[in-house]
């Protein structure tokens, strides 16, 4: 049992370092030994828990997505209309991207295209029914446009979001993330709101702070 | 003369199977020695022309941007409104994406962000300026509404359409691009449209082809 404990907590240890390496360098640039250092752990230890670099990778991938999920319960479990709800998932993701190695890590990891072995697709899939699910439910509840596809606007927001995350970490190392994220806002609502909401609504995109 | 016109030929034929690699494996995992297998040169050849990694990585960019700056400009000296011309250019990127190893190759390294010495934005803010322009065109030609910020609209189309692309390489190796790229549109168009101009120009994705 006391065994479990301590493997689980150099398991974690490792994920954290492998977090910080990959971050900084990417997946291709970053080195088994660099990532031991970072951990202070030995290249045996790190072999041990994971055999190759894409199952480390995958870890960090999962770690962050956990995390991310679990922030997203939370805000979900709150039960406010779906599109507030929606928003306030952009803004929850985007202050974990400014705050957290592992998300800046996995997120950066995710986008490494083809990098890995096979493409990760899952956290791409579960915001994609996510934010499906919450524009359904805006729909219903009248604050979207009656006659959108969720499933189509759910594509281009999580695509779109996708980009707006890379393009700030390119030219401001995410400084302007938050400021970014509102625009997208600003500029996707006045199209997908019903038309009599768009007063009480257009303001939606201050949530983000 | 003779022999430089053989120095370019020799680098070209490196830049060519360096996007092969690049595209193929990302920055990081892209290595000198398959770079020169895959241009049927020495590593000493390759070295002479492109010292570092990094140089060849920028070199690839240069040569993509140039291709897709020249595919874009034929489309602008055609004199349409801003609008449509903005939306054709989308679709001149995306044909590029899905026919030319280099533009492929160049877009990935530019959105492999941090991995070389200096995050790339050069492109990035070639075509910030372009749509901002021709936004700024489309508000005074009367297609887009009036209140509209062309600046602040180009940062959100650039970056959306750079996740867009992203997300479609990683889900379908770009099978779907064209389909995403006017679905981005479907859903920007209303809410950005001039609301005298929605009839006339709501069908613009379908130029999409």
């Amino acid at each position: 049992m006391v065994k479990q404990v301590r493997a689980q907590v150099t398991r974690d240890t490792i994920v954290d370092g492998a977090a910080q390496v990959f971050g900084r360098r990417g997946y291709g640039l970053a080195s088994i030994a660099d990532i031991a250092e970072a951990a202070g752990v030995t290249k045996g230890a790190l072999y041990f828990h994971f055999p190759s670099k894409d199952e480390l990778a995958r870890a960090v991938i999962d770690e962050q997505h956990r995390r991310t999920m679990d922030a997203a319960g939370v805000v979900v479990a709150e039960g406010r209309p779906g599109l507030e709800t929606m928003v306030l998932l952009s803004a929850v993701l985007a202050r974990q991207l400014l705050t957290d190695p592992v998300v800046q890590a996995g997120i950066r990891l995710t986008t490494d295209v083809a990098s890995l072995d096979d493409p990760v697709t899952g956290p791409y899939r579960d915001w994609l029914h996510t934010a499906e699910r919450l524009f359904r439910q805006a729909v219903e509840e009248g604050d979207l446009r009656a006659d959108l596809d969720p499933a189509l606007l759910s594509r281009v927001v999580v695509a779109s979001y996708t980009g707006v995350q890379l393009v700030s970490e390119t030219f401001s190392h995410r400084a302007d993330l938050l400021q970014r994220v509102r625009e997208l806002w600003i500029v996707l609502l006045p199209g997908i709101l019903a038309s009599d909401r768009r007063d009480a609504l257009g303001g939606l995109p201050e949530l983000i702070r």
